[in-house]
């Protein structure tokens, strides 16, 4: 029998395992992180860890390679706004570039949203490029303002 | 002597006895938030300040009229992107309609991007609508992407 896609690409949390199946190197396919020692890693880990659910990274494996393949994270802000309200930050989503096309970051985005959903946020929220927001909208989302940014380094 | 400028409107950590100075009020201005009771205010209060450094809400009192006339907030949320790096979410800044002119709003986000620099993040960022791009760049930033939203309720 074969393995179904959903068993093939589930999506899990990260797991401290996750930095020697190509997390990092994931990473890095979105942004600069090049120098990511096993200690860094680890207090990184534990320090997000301890956040519980308000900080969740989450990964799809791939089985047969045993490679992360897409992740996403999103983490719960706590205002005094909407009435004491929660947003749902999503950040640093990435799929494999050798492995788009299979509705991965789908998946991660909807595990993403249901968790901020769960978490009683009344909103989630995200920033994107121009090109992504088409799949975005796929995802249920809509534009809203602009993401302004200032840059130390 | 008259009070300076400085004196008058100085930049400061959000206190539990604000919500009695018209913190909630202000808030009104930028969105809904009708019905915090002061039970739900101490508790979302406490919860915001065990995060220490990492979720700092800022204020501007206006000595005179013992109101609070402008805020602010910034969250540091930390990543393995970037070799573990940090970033600065700046959100929720207003100021009083009736006092707007004199520069709160640059002071309230200097603040915080101080904030943010000193807890040694790579870049601080923030949404807002066209019509505040111009003062956002005013204050250092750029427009860099889009902001998507997905509303639960």
């Amino acid at each position: 029998m074969e393995t179904s896609e959903e068993q093939k690409y589930g999506v899990r949390r990260l797991e401290m395992s996750d930095k020697g199946k190509g997390f990092i190197e994931l990473l890095q396919q979105l942004s600069v992180c090049d120098s990511v020692s096993d200690k860094e890693f680890e207090d990184r880990f534990r320090e997000l860890s301890s956040l519980g659910d308000d900080h969740v990274i989450c990964v799809i494996e791939d089985h047969v390679s045993k490679k992360i393949i897409a992740t996403g994270s999103v983490f719960i802000e706590k205002k005094f706004l909407r009435n004491c309200g929660k947003v749902g930050h999503i950040e640093d989503v990435v799929v494999d570039s050798s492995t788009r096309g299979k509705q991965l970051g789908k998946k991660i985005i909807n595990f993403l949203t249901d968790h901020a959903r769960t978490m009683g946020c009344y909103k989630v929220i995200l920033d994107c490029s121009i090109e992504n927001k088409l799949f975005y909208e796929k995802c249920g989302f809509k534009q809203k303002e602009i993401q302004m940014v200032r840059y130390f380094v």
